[in-house]
């Protein structure tokens, strides 16, 4: 495998995707497709899962009906085995929550002419600010 | 290559050795050897460069000399390829500006016993908070 030159709109395609189905409480359960049955990792505030019947447990354990999400910035590179690494920093609110800043990494890794989330970090750094 | 169990130390080892010669004006030079002549990508707030060469030119055209650093959380995930992906969340103040949040993500690869880092992106999410 080697750079995949679409890197840049790789990662951004990807992000808006995901939050789409996120985002959308009903259709939040299809995240399960982006992730391996065994070789997606995720660490989500500090909690650590491998695989997506584990992921998803832990995507559909979370309560809020509504997010209201801002991105801020998506930052991609290319990785050589023709995955995208991906960082986002954004903002969101859930429910009548109030707003808070967020991070998340995802490593797409490519899987017969598509790609899946082998790796996925969240963090609300709401601790973080100055 | 096959997943490293000591993933979670590697990250936080890599981490503190990392800025501990970012942090010191007269060893940060040496934060080149961890990047790859040709291999290594970065991704400092949104601007990308290639190669520990280039990679240098922007961490040595840094003007502050005082760097106070605080981090917040340190996120570790073993990859399938023996390397490990890393996310900082933090809080740094350089010389007398007023401190902000930031979030750099890693990527080590295993060479020779060894790592280096093939990916680093840095952003300050001072516009990120709510």
């Amino acid at each position: 495998m080697a750079l995949n030159p679409l890197y840049d709109d790789i990662g951004k395609g990807f992000v808006q995707q995901y939050y789409a189905m996120f985002d959308d409480p009903l259709q939040r359960p299809n995240v399960a497709n982006f992730y391996s049955a065994t070789d997606s990792f995720m660490t989500f505030e500090g909690l650590q899962m491998q695989g997506a019947t584990k992921i998803m447990e832990k995507i559909t354990s979370l309560s809020f009906q509504k997010i209201t999400r801002v991105i801020t910035t998506v930052d991609s590179q290319p990785m050589f085995d023709g995955g995208v690494l991906i960082n986002v920093l954004g903002r969101l609110q859930c429910d009548e929550d109030p707003p808070h800043a967020y991070c998340q990494t995802f490593v797409l890794k490519p899987l017969g002419g598509t790609f899946f989330c082998a790796h996925d970090i969240f963090r609300l750094n709401i601790h973080n600010t100055a």
